[in-house]
């Protein structure tokens, strides 16, 4: 199969969709992207790298990042994570705060906003730096030293944070943060700024695809760990798409604000895109367009 | 692989939890089944059966029948159901009549009762007999002419449904049933009261291991709609416990308040499993401990 | 005080309102009704009657029959009916089904559809025959023997009554209707469809002015019971909208769907208005008006 | 009518309550508060003054002091207040923050906490100092200059007060904050912690019941505006048993954590009660008892 031709014919075929639907502008660091950027990149379990279109130009991760905080607290403590979080899909946005009341502070999924709160929370305490930890994380799996956090975005999204400050409250009202409200924003906000263009990403996740087996070779996380990883982003992993994703992709995902999506192929490969315009549900409708032409072409699916 | 081997072990490892949990009692006719029952059957994707326990006895599959209807309905019409129900998880079934109401009558997805009473609404309009067109299904996949419907059981549904008949009439009230309520329970009610055993549910669920193709070798389903059954399963065929069945199990599921399960390996076969205790979640506790051994033995997991 | 002025001050002022808002269309014979119709009624409780525009035509009274429905109930049986029903307000009507969730079957209040359904239902049980013992009531008081039920209205809310179907099945599956759902069902729709006057409903509701002293001068209620049913109208008795009714009347009302307002000012007087353009919460737009303006005018609150 | 052996009886009958139910211990500075403490007082419209059991012990006044803000906002700013709070009963606490979230940041009604945090900014606005305003409203119309904050009380209410800071944030979120969200808590929780005893309250509510009329004689409020506070406190006065109060008692009121409650008899008196120990509502056991015997053998009742 020539991947680096699929890939090509995707940039061409989505180039029309690049102006559909709308860049996040809650913070300005992030409106300021042109709609018209996008990449494609492919890192192959036996260390090949296909790429396409702006695959090395870095963008914002936002929550593509709850996948690598999520997998070092697992690295460090097995499963003990998941007393103080749970792994089921969540439903729509509008349930997230009532979730909440009703399951008494724990949060439904580590993927959702209160979820990645607790996650980080969690990797703060066990590391004494979450965000330094995930761009440890980050720089290691890609090779690349000079990934770094968005200090303005970071501070962006500080200044426009209510909405996570009251969800960091909530669980704290429910004993459900082990360190002080401001901190786990704190890294939470910078992890979320972390810059990365689509090549360094898909080298970093690829783990994901090898049983968490690290760039270096080594384990990461085990095979079951890995194998679960992939489990929540399918079931989890795209907001409140994730049936629409698992219908149309077949892959477990994740995806970002940003525009960027990550997707795993078992035993195969990563594949990651980015085109900053969302559609209704937060996800990059040009980068879903190309993940559903890319699993249509390559018949690489999980079901 | 020895599977033969593997599923005598899983028989003599699940004994002990057959008595975990509570069988299903909200009707007489399935509160008198032993929760000492349990079977567990694989038919291979190349036409070998494996069995142990009780896996030719037959029991009532309920939800599981709305895997076969929802492949019915797709095979008809390749996907216009969709715009009468979405495919997306539910979260907490606390959430499933305020959800209908906040989507104006829309359920989440096909094997919530409320989407599945949808679905089978759409099969009658297409077969004028719904529950006859499941059990034509079963019993051509399964090569079983006796499968059918377990009288007592259908009735004794209708008479303690209120639950679905206030479901059946709110789709109504918004105008998302074709055809009368109590056509439409009569059918439902039917369906789920169809008697398998695990041989025959294997078989009759083969076509999804196999990209579509039906027992007789003709496509049933084309290939993207049988991997899209297999998705829809995974991130909503056992209520509020996709994600944990997902984690634990890592395959596409549907599972019956009669304690039965289905699960499949792309590709490869069919899994089923029965044990009518059910813990908090509506699912088989043996069930689900036996396809974790089964998976975690034989390395099978989509992830 | 020239009450007679000031009520046809009221009808005069009121009329540019009359074609605001919309006429209840949900079923058909409701939709006929112009919405240039307007009356005012006032019943003292020294058995004065003083009345404006179309005061003497008849309309539908709809939800306003729920009160006299608890009324009755509370006159065989003190208070009984509230291990069945709350009488709190009820929030957003989008909570209605979550909250009956939520509490097991226990409505909220007796006012809204779920909770006047109970309250049918029990009045069922003790007369046999609920809409006629409301019919019954209805005429003793207003001294008007020919009140009655308009059947087609009647055979019409039946016909399009499959949400209040939906809710009387779920109380069903919660143990909380005594009577089979269909004939609670028909009852309710049978009183909701009675037809009265504002002269015959001013008279028929004078009983709440007069702390339970029928028209006979007998007592119907005792006075405990009377205030009480008054308190449940000023928290729960006009749909969403109680908080805005008891800020800007200031006096326990019931309105309808039909266009219908019975108002109370304890120990003094009913007032009555009609007029068949309902706002968005439901409630006669210009009915409104017209109560706002009479409290101001008259110096009569509760509070 | 004997109204001081009124109170002395019901002193009598209650005390058996009071250790019913539980003192309020979320913050330990209420938490230590004896709940063997019981005090009346009527401060009546002319004048005179009652008082049995500890009316003259200082407590913690807590969400009583919502009904002052509101006044002050109202008296500055006749009803602006009314586009950035609505005056709705709020149905379960359950549903506090889904209602904020379905309709977009603005609160259900200015006395669940959400909507009081709303008032407090908006008194800050006005006045620089909502909680000095407060106070001062307090001091004046109780003639007592020694009213304050009990400081310990309020900083602790801060460290504990992670609920109230995530509704702060969510509103702030949805720019329903003019005031830093760290300002507006500092003020809540000031005059959440004012102490007041039974006496001083009554005076100081007086004006409720004298339509507006202040203790020295000029107007307070507008007539209309007395009988609207009044007419919010009796929908939305008692948290969740709005309609219990209203059913039970018959008077506008307002309760608070330190087992207060205010309640207000139009045109006569305003009575007050405390009693620490506190009902599954949040209400005083011993104080609602006490209410309830108050309008039995008064007969006052607005209904």
């Amino acid at each position: 199969m020539d991947l680096q031709g699929i890939l090509e014919d995707i940039v061409t075929h989505v180039a029309p969709l690049c102006r559909q639907g709308e860049v996040a502008s809650y913070i300005p660091s992030l409106g300021v992207v042109s709609p018209d950027n996008f990449g494609i990149c492919v890192a192959t379990a036996d260390g090949a790298i296909y790429g396409a279109g702006d695959w090395r130009k870095p963008f914002s991760i936002q929550s593509i990042s709850k996948v690598f905080s999520l997998a070092l607290v697992m690295s460090y403590d097995y499963d003990s994570i998941w007393k103080r979080v749970f792994r089921e899909p969540s439903g729509t946005p509008f349930n997230s705060m009532i979730q909440l009341e009703a399951d008494r502070g724990i949060p439904r999924n580590p993927f959702i906003n209160a979820g990645a709160l607790v996650v980080t929370d969690r990797l703060l305490t066990l590391t004494g730096d979450a965000a330094g930890a995930v761009r440890g994380l980050l720089r290691q799996e890609a090779g690349n030293p000079s990934i770094d956090v968005d200090a303005e975005v970071a501070a962006s999204e500080a200044d426009h944070g209510h909405r996570n400050a009251a969800m960091a409250h909530l669980l704290a009202s429910y004993g459900n943060l082990e360190n002080p409200v401001e901190d786990v924003l704190a890294n939470y906000f910078a992890q979320c700024a972390l810059e990365l263009c689509c090549e360094d990403l898909a080298k970093a996740a690829l783990f994901l695809a090898r049983d968490g087996v690290s760039a270096g070779g080594s384990p990461f996380l085990q095979p079951s760990q890995s194998k679960r990883v992939n489990a929540v982003m399918l079931t989890c992993g795209t907001y409140d798409a994730a049936g629409e994703f698992a219908y149309r992709v077949g892959l477990p995902g994740k995806s970002g604000v940003g525009g960027g999506i990550v997707a795993v192929v078992p035993g195969r490969c990563v594949v990651t895109v980015w085109g900053p315009s969302l559609g209704p549900n937060g996800n990059s409708v040009a980068g879903m367009a190309a993940l559903d032409e890319f699993t249509a072409k390559t018949g690489w699916s999980i079901f």
